[in-house]
């Protein structure tokens, strides 16, 4: 008989970045899967990130670094606009950018709107770090489709945060030029829309054209970069659409206890390496590894 | 006979970043494959990131991201040093750190010294765009131990960048004080030493440790962020340690034709996460996922 090591048995997750990339995450417990209405829903506990998110495949937020995603789609726009009172999200429904909206003063009223009620749920039972502000006297959750809600609050609000999965199927329209304009008609006179627009690296052939159709609405788009672990490459764009004011210098302190954002790392944000804003405005032809 | 759909062969490289978390790149072809006297040594090209250069398991370059992390190391300290003449370079023996800092119109001399002369021919027949500087007329290339080649260059360089692999089995000990006192010796009255101390997600046990034992040396040690896409967690944090100068201000402007420092990225870069400080300065208790 062979001598051999004891082994433990072992469980993966694996994301398909790219057709040439994965990242894998060792699964300590299964904790939900099911098809929604809409899309494939996961929630693992891992063992580097803790629990973890995931919707057709793409890893959405885990417990351990969703701080940096969440903290940097809210505060840059939240601290850079005059006086934000009213607040919706696009998507979002794990309530990351919920819970980080309603902790500015000024905010009156945070609406969360979610075509997916499932994730809402999900993150109810089992991410309550997430969605804590759910029940917030502030919060509103409206489970359904954004265009539809969109429509019927025309010029309402401050500050407008795209919390998208990635541009594939029900979320493709969410990176495109009609939809930037609904999300324009349902700002106020000097709002500000924010949204992610993936990575350089990875992602290329959605970044470019997202930033430009945004360009197609907006007089000013500010694109600025935060730290995103379990995003592909780690290095994830943000881009502020705005109507009247610079997002680039924040007006007002952060919220107190934030773990990424600080003014500082606010105005660092937008100093972006040329590589990147080159590839954003000179038109760089980008090949799609999807 | 069951009908299905045509499959190509397909070959991965796995890098485990930690115990619990795995990154994988394509194989579009592998190009060497060798036990040096010192490590082992993996050159591959991959599909989403060009060719790549494994050492012991841990990805150290891939061509399409290298500059991120060759541009962090030599340029912050370069840009801020009042006048770099002369460099030293330990490790880096792909020659990336090498041909940053002779791009630098001050610096008459870089020396770069790897204990690994496989890792220096490797790079001059397989990175070209990495090795390119190695015969440049200010370059000089040492296959030797660096710790030897400092004990006899005392109070010689201005800047000393410290690109060493991941720090176990040989490089341990360039992530520890000993070792950077020596540095201290070999470096000039207001020089700069210069490294990278991993990340705060996947390897805060090394990371912490790594900038307490420069802080006994260095009567300033200033730490600062750039994206590393193939790095795990893609945040990496780099450190300068300071006889005299302010390294987060830089003095001029960066030589030309850099695809990701700017004057604005490198001051951005010092504008650190409170999560990050407080794990660097409070002494978080760190596990080790090793």
């Amino acid at each position: 008989m062979i001598s051999r090591e004891k082994r433990h048995n072992e469980v993966w997750f694996t994301e398909e970045s790219t057709k040439h990339l994965r990242l894998s995450l060792r699964v300590t417990e299964e904790l939900v899967r099911k098809e929604t209405p809409y899309q494939s829903l996961l929630a693992l506990e891992t063992a580097e990130y803790g629990r973890m998110l995931v919707l057709d495949g793409a890893i959405q937020v885990t417990e351990k670094d969703e701080f940096c995603y969440h903290e940097m789609m809210a505060h840059v726009a939240l601290c850079s606009h005059p006086n934000p009172k009213k607040v919706l999200i696009v998507g979002g429904g794990d309530g990351g950018s919920l819970r980080e909206a309603v902790k500015h003063e000024s905010v009156e009223k945070a609406v969360l709107v979610d075509i997916d009620e499932e994730v809402i749920n999900t993150s109810r039972e089992f991410f309550p770090t997430l969605s804590c502000a759910m029940d917030d006297p502030k919060a509103e959750i409206k489970p359904m489709d954004a265009m539809v809600y969109m429509k019927d609050h025309r010029g309402e609000f401050d500050v407008i945060i795209v919390d998208a999965t990635d541009p594939v199927d029900m979320a493709a329209g969410l990176f495109q030029s009609p939809f930037y304009r609904d999300v324009w008609d349902a700002l106020s006179d000097d709002g500000f829309m924010v949204t992610h627009i993936e990575s350089p690296f990875t992602d290329a052939a959605i970044m470019v054209p997202a930033y430009r159709a945004m360009k197609e609405v907006f007089p000013s788009v500010h694109p600025y970069l935060g730290f995103m672990p379990t995003y592909p490459s780690g290095m994830w764009v943000y881009a502020i659409g705005s109507k009247r004011h610079d997002p680039s210098k924040p007006l007002r302190e952060a919220p107190e206890g934030l773990k990424y954002y600080t003014s500082d790392v606010h105005k660092g944000s937008f100093a972006l390496p040329p590589f990147l804003v080159e590839m954003l405005e000179k038109g760089e032809k980008v090949e799609s590894h999807y």
